[in-house]
């Protein structure tokens, strides 16, 4: 049994509230137990400044940020340079929303998708990433009933979660304690429709077969089938 | 009358909804109308490295953030470097809460108080320095029932309110289309029995008269008192 | 008595030593005792970047600094950050200034006011806004004698001081001996008319009252008389 | 056929040039066909600061940079920050050769990898990792021929190797040209038993069944083991 | 007899190999005994920024940097801000390779020469500024058999070399252990018909005279024209 | 017929006021001309952190400055980083004071050599150079008669000054105008007895003979000369 009682393939409570904030076109407070995360999506009508004059399309980008208060023991704001870690999960965020948007249907705009970590209790990356396709979403269900877009320009819905293996035990969705005592970790990006974006896996203590791998794919693979549900 | 149907000296709706958070062992939202703050209060048992190693007692420091989604228009985080005017309301809410507490019962104790604005509709200052205020206790409190402290170190609460001219009128608790619009613009954080802590007053457009100073002064005292009766 | 002999109302020997540099149009160094500070003011004919195409009129900025042998104990040169205080310093003196100009009149340039601390005994702040108005001033008016403007500008002169209560005592024009150890240590700006531009009190100690701060403003608006008969 | 005239599953040439350079106690210069990296191993007598003082054991960190003629046209050297790109691939390489140690047979010591590349054609990040891991071993020998250390605390040999997908052909290995236009980009760091250390796949165009990443997996196993032969 | 057996009017073996790498125009490896420094030539088809519109002609400008491993124990990469001596030699081969150039001739393009040793044993100043005018020379031969370029904008070969006084004796083009125990640092830099571009030396130690500075230049003039031959 | 009219082998008026401030403890304003320096040396009785623990002796590092308002046009203060140009200057007038002073006898102390720049008309690294001199030396005197110093550790006075050639005149102590103007520009820093501290030369456009260096070294002797007869 897990460390708060849950079945090995069993999801924390996940939950999406909506319009969390007045002023971001997208916005949601996603919940996975008690991981809170606020994304939001804002959009402005410019292509990026690296983007080359003769490119067309748009640009989906990423800003990931934990409150100092968010974690167990207070965290330091990150107010003269990134840590690895941020930027890691900052291009990863973007990476993975970019993957499930039609960029030329986008058109000249450039999108930021900004994830603050309330409260971090393990899997804030996929929580994000969740988190970022319902505002994206929501925002770009505003822009076209305001008139800006002609339609919505996302391809098919993206979700995502994290796995691991700790005492040779493959879990779903690890809270921060079990997080922390892992052999493996690994978190994974997919379509509605099974399709890969991202697959990430790191051996943090002993290497890991492909047998387990596979296990870890078919789990997460479900679990995302349920988050989506919640979309 | 007001643009939100306020009377001159009306607040908005103020709330403090306490332990907000779970990690932190003082936590609140502050809410003055729209604008949001989540105040988190945490201890470190060290003086902080920059204080002479004769000195006896504590330290209380603050830090103070902008959400990039907490503005109208989505605002920049400081990744690089700090604003002038962020480090203006840090060093204003580190003061003043330093203002309120005895720091040699704190003993060595480094203190930081982290106020995240959620929502910014003006006053986010002052909300901050009434959050602090509210998390510090909080805080003490729960160190003094942990028996890590042996009695709360506060003197005496302490609260704070925005007060500005527009158009000859003068005008308490400024919402942010109001703030962008004053002529004058002040703040001001007294002590329960009224005695001043910081006073602060600026001509953005003409300059005042003492006589109109009296009056802020008057209303402001006022409308502290309504807070701190939320606490 | 105070530590150098003076009334409690009383003013060091305040000097202003005009054209002292050969570059900048103006150019003033003030003295408050032995406080010696280096005032230029310098003019490009552009509005600054950060101002929207739309805006006509130009602006005021200013830059403060300690030379590092100005102080008892040599201070570091901020040459990779600027520390909260000096922002907040610079930020003053130039909102103070812009507040005695008529910025639409000044047209699109943007006004540089360097002050450059040569020696430090207390005060620098509002002997920087004494000399900024003086150099400001200068600038103005030999640029109207050139042609380079119709008329000068300024609106009303200003002037700054400071006020402080130690034991009880209310002085005025601390020095740096003085104001390392008051309780309640205050700024004020003045127009000429009397009228109120910015007025800062911050108990570092002990709280104060409202007729207190009246008695430090009284005396203050007395100074600020005397030193502008020296512009 | 592929740009370069290989088989979907063929290497480039790989090659070692162990002991490059005369200071540091591994180093090798990697040759994957055009892609040429210098990396060097060195050892401090010290564990990093970060690590807490109860903690027995060493460390092992990675820093990656590309000189700046490196590239096909000139690329910046990173003196102010580094990149997202630059941290991730420190990172990667970091990760999989602590994962090939024994930290504690290791001792108190800290361990820099070095991955300097002086020309980039596809591929370096997975280069860094096997030159990395032959530097690493180098110095690890002469260590223990020295009497430094007792034993050689490397528990299996680690490779890694690129494989990605472009107009549905699955390729080993790519070069520049192919690298910039496949539709998934995935790296894979593998013990000489053929478990896995870190896998990482990414759609940078549509995204991928698993049935695919199973292929890619496939050749990716095939292909360390025959770059392992030339360690 | 010096340390490694050379006369003190004696280079160490001089070597440059050129075409080092295959995407800069030019390439050169040089080598003064085991110093070894990659120096490659770039050139941008636009004049640098800071150039003012009226100015025609171009720029060359060169980048220095230590690999970590060159130098007999790890040196920390340069990656938050550069160093003064870093700074100092940059300007030092950048503003002798512009003396040999004519920049009118070059039009309003941007040349830019990046010298990264590869291993440093004294004398990577010098080194660079000779396989600096390598690459320059290589890049514009190329640059002209390709049309980019009329002809070869260079005015006349330039070399450099280290002379030194050490126990009394001078020495030319010293070696690391050498360069560490000199009283007398200098480094000369002349055209191919032996008039002077750079003159700078330095007393370590004791000062020294005009006779021995003059001894100093002669043999610096006689190695210089000894390298000129390997070009 | 020079631009100031002077011969070309004449100083501008060289002027040193001692005790220029109150709180450093050598204290000096050196005037060349309109050029003004305000140099000032402090003692901290500690050796410098990257001092290694088993050497004695101290140290003596210097840093330079121009005030913003110092130059024709006013020039940006560094306050992100310095400049190659800064640091270039900063490390000869550190350099050049070393070699006056016995640094064992100085003991495990460093100094600072502080030189603020308050009006810059050409010469203002060689003016530093010369008040470095004079105020380190009255520091010294100071602290021996303080007690805080057994001798003065001085070995023997220096001086330095500028010589350029331009128009095919060998000219001392150049004025900025002619200083922007020049072809070769040299500084020249020697003891007393007239042996080399420091030489540097440089052709800025066409460039020069050994026996044009010559003289110029001659001319440069007899300057420095008549500045120490001032000290």
């Amino acid at each position: 049994m897990r460390v708060d009682g849950r079945e090995n393939d069993e999801l924390r409570t996940v939950k999406f509230s909506k319009n969390y904030t007045k002023y971001a076109k997208g916005s949601v407070l996603v919940e996975f137990g008690d991981t809170k995360v606020l994304v939001c999506a804002t959009c402005e009508n410019t292509k990026p400044k690296w983007m080359p004059k003769e490119e067309t399309g748009g640009w989906i980008t990423a800003e990931y940020s934990l409150l100092p208060s968010s974690t167990s023991t207070r965290c330091q704001r990150e107010r003269t340079k990134l840590s690895g870690r941020t930027q890691e999960i900052q291009r990863l965020i973007g990476r993975s929303l970019r993957a499930c948007v039609d960029l030329e249907k986008l058109g000249e705009r450039t999108v930021t998708i900004d994830a603050d970590v309330i409260q971090a209790d393990g899997g804030t990356r996929v929580a994000s990433i969740c988190g970022g396709f319902v505002a994206l979403n929501d925002m770009f269900e505003k822009m076209v009933s305001e008139g800006e877009l002609e339609e919505n320009p996302i391809i098919e819905p993206i979700g995502a979660v994290s796995v691991g293996i700790m005492n040779g035990e493959i879990l779903v969705d690890l809270c921060y304690q079990e997080d922390s005592g892992t052999d493996v970790d690994s978190n994974i990006v997919l379509t509605k429709s099974g399709k890969i974006i991202e697959i990430q896996g790191t051996a943090e203590g002993d290497p890991f077969s492909k047998e387990e791998f596979d296990t870890m794919f078919y789990l997460a693979k479900k679990s995302i089938s349920k988050i989506m549900e919640l979309y």
